[in-house]
């Protein structure tokens, strides 16, 4: 079902010093599924995340940013699948915390120092008994060299695990950075959310890490959207170990820093284009371009309002180059002084719409031959200024409407 | 494929003194249908109009705006199905004026007492000679009880033709109103549009009719979507001919005022509601109320957010309460200052959630059982205010996207 997305590459999933995965089957909604999975973070590591913007978010995303905001160093992550503890009030937040507790004593640390992510089916009670009773399989698992094992613990309706990896120099230092992810962010707050994880041995300050953290979501996973779902668990977190021979990057913005981010942002759009790819029912990538705009947000306000309607997706699904619902969506997006007169239209290098019309040399065999690619590039010109911005999104098929359909039954 | 959405009662379909209707075939995109109706409106009818948002408005959209503020009274409406003239630039404004000029001539009145509409697909360009050479068959068809033969005229993809009227007492006077609607309002860019024309003999001053007609729209056909499409041709006009024998009404908050306003408002929303039960694919209407905001608009937002949801949608198709589904749309809506510790939710009478948390005495089959009816009434209370809004919408099916797949092939 996923769109030119093929399985980790094991060679490109680089052991990060400091970090140690273990992956266990826990029963929590399915037997015999990996559903329960463990980060060791060693002590000294710098960790910072991001965090859905749902006001209904889940206790764990409520215990995640009361935990990395007490200032005790983050020592273990503690991921379930098949149950999101969202929607269950003041009874999910003490579930949440006494896995954290459990885990804690395991470990001889502190519940504060244990950050719980947990997706699944929404307003269902988390099974306590159960995830405590996997810790010890879960902490048995432990390697440095786990992250396939961990991208496989995460999944839940995903076809295929999600994990990428680099190498950069910083510093003279050879740093190593894998990241795995799950779920397709806005796709399924049922088995719900988008869940990201990397790290790096790098050496980054911890008060560099929430600026990291938040530059890097922007650009990759706030990038992506399936069908405009913002999930209520959705979390992305960023360690950095500190364990590489070089000295701590305190700017972004310094050669180290720039190379480090840089490398970090190209995991990160694997990781968060893998969601779209592997979105459900996708049958194809398309990359939305919008150009021209005034500022970088009235572009995404485009790019989104392309992206999420269902008569776009729905053209795209058939390679039906039906090209005005792209043009009544730029239209309806909320830009209130658009002037349609200046929008340009091309679908990869074929030009369809020139000043708000169709392009006189436009044909519609060239629009159909675009559209029956499996990667498709959408650009729109809106001739208002010198903005730019980029999503990713996919199509809506009759597996989408099947698989969300008859998903819990 | 619509939801309890019988065939027009004609008992209720009342001549308007001083408007007369015209259908004609006149082959715009496919020969033997309906599709080119005039409507005549006598001298000295109040008429005005409510218009799409959408920046990317079709050239008859932009006319008709420029015809109402040019205080010409207007005295007929020319309405083509099976080509939208939208994204055609300044060849379809020309082209629409064409048509109106045509008409106006043949009449003998200005292009400026003429509003075109046109709905079907967008980007190709309207065929001007099909239409001038339909409007003598469409003229010499004109009659004050040809209602339901216009509500036949300007369906596109309707399963239904959708007319309802009412009389009341206004001033001691017997007034009629009649009205037709089509399409789905934001669901058909493609063959596009919600067109809602409605009537009365009831006397109105000119004055007053803009009031009218956004008052009407607002309570109506702009609490109705069936996926957030808006179009670029919706349209929607009101017309009082001033024939009956009562004293015109100069307020909307006099008694008179309000009794026409109500009777009209009955009208409207059965309209509106028609185009939802109506929905491409559609099996369920849903009407959504939000209570408890601080303000209408933000309750709007939620019950739009919860309206708009894919995951929502194929839950309401699948007769699934997967019901945190709707928890999570809540969350996202933009109510950035949202307490979920406050939220209750109900389907029909069944009370799911409380305090953001599943009720203890929720059963799943209470919610299975509400869930299989054909309309369902979900109830979301925000307990941040005493400010309500009502939203009606229908589920997300295989058809949908069968319908908006294959469309135009």
């Amino acid at each position: 079902m996923s769109v030119n997305l093929p399985a980790p590459n094991p060679d490109e999933l680089y052991p990060i010093a400091g970090v140690r995965i273990g992956v266990t089957e826990a029963g929590i909604r399915k037997a015999q599924r990996k559903d329960l999975t463990v980060v060791l973070i060693d002590p000294g590591a710098s960790v910072s995340g991001v965090f859905t913007q749902n006001r209904f978010c889940a206790a764990p995303v409520q215990l995640c940013r009361q935990h990395l905001a007490s200032g005790a160093g983050i020592r273990a992550l503690l991921i379930n699948t098949g149950n999101a503890n969202a929607g269950t009030g003041e009874d999910g937040r003490a579930r949440a915390l006494g896995t954290c507790l459990t885990l804690a004593r395991k470990l001889g640390i502190s519940a504060a120092q244990v950050l719980p992510f947990s997706t699944g089916v929404i307003m269902e009670t988390l099974p306590v008994e159960r995830i405590e009773a996997g810790l010890d399989g879960a902490l048995a698992d432990v390697r440095e060299d786990n992250w396939l094992r961990g991208a496989e613990g995460i999944m839940t309706t995903d076809t295929v695990a999600k994990a990428f990896g680099t190498q950069v120099l910083v510093g003279g230092a050879l740093v190593s950075i894998t990241g795995i992810s799950k779920g397709a962010g806005m796709i399924r707050p049922n088995m719900a959310t988008m869940l990201g994880f990397m790290a790096t041995d790098a050496c980054v300050s911890q008060a560099l890490m929430q600026q990291l953290a938040t530059e890097l979501a922007e650009a990759s996973f706030n990038r992506v959207t399936v069908d405009g779902d913002t999930s209520t668990n959705d979390s992305f977190v960023v360690i950095a170990t500190n364990k590489a021979m070089h000295v701590p990057i305190e700017s972004l913005d310094s050669p180290d820093g720039r190379a480090l981010r840089s490398a970090m942002l190209g995991v990160a759009k694997k990781l968060a284009q893998a969601i779209v790819r592997d979105g459900e029912g996708a049958t194809k990538f398309i990359t939305l371009k919008v150009e021209g705009g005034k500022t970088p947000f009235e572009c995404r306000q485009v790019a989104y309002a392309v992206a999420h309607s269902p008569l776009v997706k729905t053209a795209f699904f058939a390679s039906d180059p039906n090209l005005g619902r792209i043009l009544a969506a730029v239209g309806y997006a909320g830009i209130s002084d658009l002037d349609q007169t200046r929008i340009d239209l091309y679908l990869d290098e074929v030009h369809v719409v020139t000043q708000g019309g169709r392009h006189p040399a436009y044909r519609e065999e060239e629009g159909q031959r675009v559209m029956k690619q499996s990667e498709i590039t959408v650009r729109v010109l809106l001739g208002r200024g010198d903005a730019a911005d980029t999503v990713w999104t996919c199509d809506l098929s009759h597996d989408y409407v099947t698989i969300n359909a008859d998903y819990r039954s």
